[in-house]
This record gives structure tokens, sequence and C-alpha cells, in this order.
């Protein structure tokens, strides 16, 4: 994990503010770690949102998108209440996967909380990869739209 | 369930926007019936933090606002993506708890999601049950004040 | 919630220990609430399961089981690796619904940590309320069947 | 991550069977991939009880283990109600941070669904990083004893 290649320029980059809420954090009183898989889930959502290249569509049309794989550096502890604002940054798309980088920053200091990547295959309900569909590939690469009033959570 | 008592007049009420996230729904496309909880919690949190009776200050004090009962009407599914606006109503203020009623409807066409109340005690770290700190009670009662700018989610 | 009825006598009774996870506990270190509703559904399952009533099954084949309402009473914590012992009691069984009482002991003292019950109704893949299957009826009110070995979590 | 260097040999070992629960999977019904990590915690939380190394009291006396970094490799789903084996390995111990390996395979097929790594560093509740305790260090590398009847899940 020590020597992973530095981060990648960004394709297209969208950037997300998170509030550490109570459900999210353990005994130590820290964001739990596997919640930022959550949050960095929340970055695409959000991220594929602004390109209106709506993730539900895809998946109600028959096409997944599944993790293949994922790396995260834990850097700082966010705490229970605590602001923070992640940057989702597309840094590859293929025929058969994309990938996504993440940093994830307290709003109050600007520190490092963590930063990661992950890797993401489209395949049919039946479990068989599929290419990335065109339409949606050129939708991810475009930049955000205005974002609708009254959409935003 | 069928019989239970007509909503109470709030003492005080805030509305919180909340968007369902893919980690939160289930097989069935809906969000889970244990997260309505969860937002519920968030609905408190927001409550408190626009009256700066922060959560976390009282527990870093050694006060713990623990979960006495609850119950939960589920009336239509939340999906993916849907947005909700939930409404958290402080409904009662006594010497040792403290209840919360909540309305949880979709933005898009208004209709009711779910209804639910819990009920809160107030007990130090070794368990005892405490009254409910004056300070506290009346900033809860107090008005939404204005949101700092930046501090929202 | 103070005056609800009192336990209803259980048509059929399965009672699953479960051990309180890192995962599970929030910032007092307490199993968080909405845990109890996550394992009063892993309680559900393994009721089903013994029975070969297997939900996954019922799902497959278009039919939905979705919560109705629900209460919970909280009465004492849980910590972290403490083991409980969740009884999961078959109450009732209508034409368009079925429900579910639990009680959650500590297996340390056998102290009460929360007590509960679950309202369930059979919808179709539309959201149209359906009867409930004869078959599955029949089979959920039957005894436990012998534990397959290795079946077991 | 495809060049991830390959397995380290285990110091010690454990294996864990867990099932898939409903709460667990999501709208594609797969188990959702942040709670692989939260099934890995579980693996090091059994490996450690097993070796009497009770998490639980390191943190009582002040000491933290956090997650320093982490890589997952999605192989194969896992769905609603697979049982599944976790292997966790102890890879390493120097002074400041411990490492576990894992491997998650389905019971029916044997198929590889996830492998892993994660890396651990000792803190104070300040934050500052302390050396790995000793006893703990030793407790780790030993055997695993005799499970306790009625201890497991």
């Amino acid at each position: 994990m020590a020597h992973h290649p530095p981060a990648r320029p960004a394709i297209q980059e969208s950037v997300v503010r998170l509030r550490v809420t109570y459900a999210e954090v353990d005994r130590m009183g820290f964001l739990h770690h596997s919640n930022h898989l959550r949050w960095f889930e929340r970055g695409r959502e959000e991220f594929c949102r602004r390109r209106e290249a709506a993730y539900r569509e895809m998946e109600d049309a028959g096409v997944l998108v599944v993790v293949v794989d994922l790396a995260v550096q834990y850097k700082a502890p966010l705490r229970y209440e605590d602001l923070a604002d992640l940057s989702v940054k597309l840094v590859e798309v293929r025929h058969a996967s994309i990938a996504f980088e993440y940093e994830l920053r307290r709003v109050a200091d600007g520190e490092l909380a963590a930063a990661g990547r992950t890797r993401h295959a489209f395949v049919t309900r039946e479990g068989r990869v599929t290419r990335v569909d065109e339409r949606v590939a050129s939708l991810l690469r475009g930049d955000e739209t205005v974002r609708r009033r009254g959409e935003v959570e």
C-alpha cells in the first residue's frame, strides 16, 4: 500500500460535503472505517447525478456496476459532527471498467482524513462482464450540469 | 399499534431533507426499515444543532441520552435516490425524559412514507437516570437559530 | 408505549444467540438502537430457515414481505462483545399479515435488554397487498426442523 | 491493484463461518461491498477472542487500534443467505503496527468471493502512535485456545 502510484489527473471531479452522524461513529468516537466506503459511494452517486448519468436507470436496464477492487489509506480520524469535503475524481474509463479516486478533508482545518480509489466493472444481471455503455461513458466524462434547485440533499 | 394516540402538538419542529443512498436500500430496492431509525436520529441531531444544543457536548460532559422506547408505522416505501422531507417535532419535555415525533414524506408526491415517535432518557455514564439539564431543555424548547453558512450537510 | 398489551402466547418460537460486534456499537459503547431491528430481522430469518420457509424463495417468486409497523422497548444496554439470546415468537397469522414478538436477554446475567414486536404484510412487486401464502403459513406454524449440520452461522 | 504482492505466510490463522443477512445485501441482491470490511473486522475480533487477546480490554486500557490502510479484491458476489468461510491470517507484527490478510470463500462451491488485507496501528486516546503491547503481540502469535462452550455466536 505504501508505494501505490501517485494520483492520476482527473477526467472529471465533483466535491460533496458530508457530516459525520451518530450512527456512523464507533466506540472510539471516530467515523467507522467501513463508512468511508459508503461515503465514497455517496460521492460517486452525486458525481453521476450531476451529470444525469443516473445509476438507477442503468440498473433498471439490467446493467449492474460492481466494485472490482479498492484501496483506502486512513490518515486522520473524523469525529461525530465533523464536516468533511469529499472530492471524487473519475480517473479512468476503459472498455469494461471505470476507476475513481477520492480525497476526504476535514472542513475545519483542511486536514486529509482519507484517500482511496475504487475500480468498477459493468456486468449483466447474469454476471457476464459487459462493455461500458458509450452514452454513459460520455455523460461521465462531461461537465457538471447546473444543480437543480431543491434536488440537493 | 393501530390505536396509538393522535400526534401531539409540537413544542418545536425542524424539517430536514434526506436522499435515499444506495447502501441504505435492500434487495427489494426500498429503504431498509432499520434505516428509518437512523434517519430519525439524523433529524434529531439537526434539530439540536439548529438550537446549538449540541449532543456531542452533553455526551462529552458525561450525560448520555439513550432511547427508551420507539414505534414506527411504515406507510409507503422509499426507493433508491428518492428525496424525502423528515419533520421532527419535540412533543414532550419531562424531568428525566423527552419525546420526539416524526413524519417522513416523499418530496415527489408528498406521500407519507413513515411516521414514528421515540422517547429518550438522560443517564450518567454509570447508567443512573438523571434529570434533563435545564439549560439543554430550554435550548430544545427555543426557536431554530439562523443556520450558519457552510455548516449544512 | 408504557401500557402496550401483554406478550401474546407464541404459535412457535426460536432462540438465536448473537454477539455484539464492534461495528454495531456507538460512541457510548452500546449496541446502537437501530441494530436491534437488524437483530430482530436476523432472528426472523433464522426462525424461517429452521422451518424451511426460506424468505429468499418467496421473494424470488415475487412476493415481498414488508414491515408495516414495529415497537421496541429498550431496557438495558448491550455492550461490545456481549452475548445475547434473542427469542423470536410468531404470535399472529392473519389473511394478509403476520406478527412477531421478541425478547433479547444478556447471556451473562439473563437481564432483559430489549423487547419488541413487528407486523409484516405480504405485497406483490407492484405494491399490491396479497394473501399470506397458505403453504408458507403452514410452514411458519410448524415445529423447528433438525438444524442441518454445517448450516448454522 | 492487479499486481499486489502474493499472500504472505500466516503467523496464525482463524476461520470464521458467516451467513449473509438481509440487511447486508444491496439492491442487486449482493453483499454490499462495505460489509466485507465489517466481516473482516468480525474475523479479527474472533481471531483475537480465540487467543484471549480481547480488544475490549485494550481499548478500555486506553489503547486504540486504528485501521491505517486496506485493500480488497472482489471476485464473486455473495447473495442473501449464502454461507461463507472467512480465513483471517495475521501476517505481520511490527513495533507499531500489525497486518492481517483475508480470504472469503462461499461454502457451497468453495469459490473465492473476496480477498483483502488490512494494516492497523496502535494509538493512545490522544492520537499518539504507541508500540504494540508485547503481551498482546505474544497472545496474537499464539495458537487458538479451545473455544469455550457457549461462547460462540
